[in-house]
């Protein structure tokens, strides 16, 4: 048990260093740490657990892992209206990790810290006999009464959502179809939405405000819709024609028309799928506008039926099989 | 994969009933959840992880095994001085984990929530290909400035622990040696220290105001000893013959000598380790027996060697072979 014995070692040398602007990690020296929040707000927490071969392939890139580890859980902060502080991270390792993957995870945390403003707090490092197992707790702020939940969605309200829709999803069947490298050369912009989330950070304290429901589309857009409408006592009904795709995404639907249902039920867009009144709206989309997040309106909420999501293409219902995406 | 298309039904039947007494964990129905922390208090976090063959027998009763989780991560808390207010939980599960394991966890997850006034207040549930994996994200509060933690520890100072030392590694060495039945026929208070320990969660306010330095014993009395040596730049000499033994292990070591060395080197205690100044040290002597809780003094922090942990018996030196518990 190599990394055991190595267990203070691999701290003092990798993780520590990511933990030095935060005063009360005390460079991971002690079973505890604190952190501070902003007077008036209150901690906000998300925690998300990724294991090797159901949440990603055992090949993928550390420093890749380390980033996705990250943003899975910025992007349910973000989805709140919390702001990131830190986080407290749990690693189980292989006992025949190498150290260089060490280094290189470490590596891609420390990019994503800087990206983020976000610092380690603290954590724990143990073995495991299993696959390579990730728990990371992320840690933010906001005020209490101005968290935004699944819960809040009314009739009448629009339903939103940020960036793209689809591209992780089609990224990981291309990967799952042709293989990484070739899936890489051709779309590298899915592969990447695949590999590196892009959480909508930026939106947090717009949402604050302004969005009376919200969630990050990680189970599929219509998963995620699901959850708003059984969170809420709502129906959502959205049209598929107005959900924004990028070219790429374009390019493989138009290819193999059959692709189209991974746009509905593919998941791990991170993007943020939001209700909001029509009052709150135009403002919500230019404060978006600013930090460069393009908001399309895709739906309403109604209130017909019970808490069911219905997709229309033009004049046409569109069935739908599966509503959440399952992992491979 | 059972597990993972029943998640939600497991959530909702088992682990949200767990968190009805916390507002912010929303009936565990949100991908984030908040927490209070009373008025110039900051949070306190320890995050433990225990995985199946590494930490615990795969056997090992599911409700032991969540009390174990729990009062692992109290314990940190209490060393440091901090209340505990609730914790997240991360679980990792086979896909043919039988539901009844799961309420048997919840069942003992919801007795020492009682036990210790805490509450679930959110996590995560995924499936694994290994063995099962727990990671508990234990928070509490405290005055920032009133911490306790390893590196306080100063030269004139007394040593302490609290409650007896060795009980829970002499309980593994018999599970060990004659299986978990004869063990515990024979001895079952070591046993059972060894399934759930104790943490000492009613001096975390005591310990604020009096101690100089402390530590939970986790990784052995004379590694977490080490600990506080390093940490603190000093160095401890302890005397064997003032170790507080419980009746059980005085029987144990008697019958065979050669196990004196798990007292020192055997881990899992779950007591308070503390350095104190000779001022504060009777108070704390007697609020902690208030408690119900003996603190027995053995040994001094001294400063010379270098941040070296020295044992005596009577006249003689001990050799210290091995200064950290390793698991099995």
């Amino acid at each position: 048990m190599a990394l055991i014995e190595g267990e203070f070692g691999l701290i003092d040398k990798y993780f520590a260093p990511l933990s030095k602007s935060a005063p009360g990690a005390v460079n991971l020296t002690d079973d505890v740490a604190f952190f501070e929040v902003s007077p008036g707000l209150v901690p906000v927490v998300s925690v998300d657990t990724l294991v090797g071969g159901v949440h990603f392939f055992p090949q993928d890139p550390p420093g890749n892992l380390a980033k996705k580890l990250i943003r899975v859980s910025l992007s349910d902060l973000a989805a709140s209206g919390a702001r990131p502080l830190g986080y407290f991270l749990s690693l189980s390792m292989p006992a025949d990790t190498d150290e260089s993957w060490v280094a290189e995870f470490a590596r891609g945390l420390c990019e994503d810290q800087k990206e983020f403003g976000i610092a380690l707090f603290g954590g724990d490092t143990t073995v495991t006999s299993g696959p390579l197992s990730l728990s990371l707790t992320a840690v933010g702020e906001a005020a209490s009464d101005k968290i935004v939940r699944r819960s809040g969605a009314k009739p009448g309200q629009r339903v939103f959502v940020t960036g793209t829709i689809g591209d992780s999803a089609l990224g990981l069947t291309l990967i799952k179809k042709m293989g990484m490298r070739e899936a890489n050369s051709h779309f590298p912009d899915l592969v990447q939405r695949y590999l590196v989330p892009n959480p909508r950070v930026k939106l947090a304290p717009i949402l604050g405000n302004r969005a009376a429901a919200s969630i990050d589309i990680s189970d599929g857009l219509v998963g995620d819709l699901a959850h708003i409408c059984k969170a809420s006592g709502v129906s959502i009904s959205i049209d598929f024609s107005m959900l924004p795709l990028s070219t790429s995404a374009k390019r493989v639907i138009e290819a193999n028309p059959t692709n189209k249902g991974i746009l509905l039920a593919g998941g791990d867009d991170y993007e943020i799928l939001l209700c909001c009144s029509p009052e709150n709206s135009r403002e919500l989309i230019s404060k978006a506008a600013e930090q460069g997040v393009v908001v399309t309106e895709i739906g309403r909420v109604t209130n017909q039926g019970d808490r069911f999501v219905r997709v229309t293409e033009g004049a046409c219902v569109v069935e739908i099989e599966d509503t959440s995406w399952r992992h491979f």
